[in-house]
């Protein structure tokens, strides 16, 4: 079985955070919204359903952990999580908090405006207070 | 426990399949896209992460039997399957068929455009089709 390799489109506009059990927890370049992925360390599958079962149990598990961690870091008023990949086919979920107010709020974050880089020092007050919300 | 009550503008704007084992599988009123929904019949819920572990095996588990069973009955390039509720805020699934070419491809389908209604047949057959594919 080959390595896992990452979509060269999601290397560049993420970075990683940490690698779960399943999944890579990898972060968005774009400071508009607190935005999540989790990325399966799978090759060649683009749906949810190609999954192994036991992969898809992994996976709900580490969506539902980082989802819960986000609401709680970000007091956000709702988790947006999404399996789209029309563009990107490696299989890989957004996890994303949204509050009234934010871009393009209530309507969808896919497809609207440019991203916008992080200031370094938000960036990594949001992957502290996000980890920390994981571990606890 | 009183009984399960649906959102009133997911019952305006959906129409009920079938009930599986949590979820009803409710299919939107718009031709635009093949989209169905799944409801978990659990009240005060708008979160994934809110449902118990069991629920939340039950929903991976229907989500991706409809996901798998959509993709088998158009042949769409790619199934989206997402949480989102920022307006809605009853926890539903959107599972929706994606083709190259359709509306805002390879966009996402919320926030875009009016929805437009079925014709009878065609929706009726879009229903036989994906339910035909659900049980086997």
């Amino acid at each position: 079985m080959r390595a896992f390799e990452l979509d060269p489109r999601l290397a560049r506009d993420t970075e990683l955070v940490e690698s779960l059990g399943l999944c890579q927890l990898r972060m968005m370049k774009d400071s508009r919204w607190p935005w999540f992925m989790l990325v399966p360390q799978r090759n060649d599958v683009s749906e949810l359903f190609q999954l192994t079962p036991l992969d898809q149990a992994l996976l709900t598990f580490e969506t539902n952990m980082v989802a819960a961690a986000l609401k709680k870091a970000t007091g956000a008023e709702k988790i947006n999580v999404a399996a789209i990949g029309n563009i990107v086919r490696q299989l890989h979920v957004h996890i994303v908090a949204r509050s009234d107010g934010d871009p393009n709020w209530p309507g969808p974050i896919w497809g609207y405006g440019q991203a916008e880089p992080y200031e370094d020092a938000a960036k990594q007050s949001l992957i502290k207070s996000l980890t920390e919300n994981l571990v606890s």
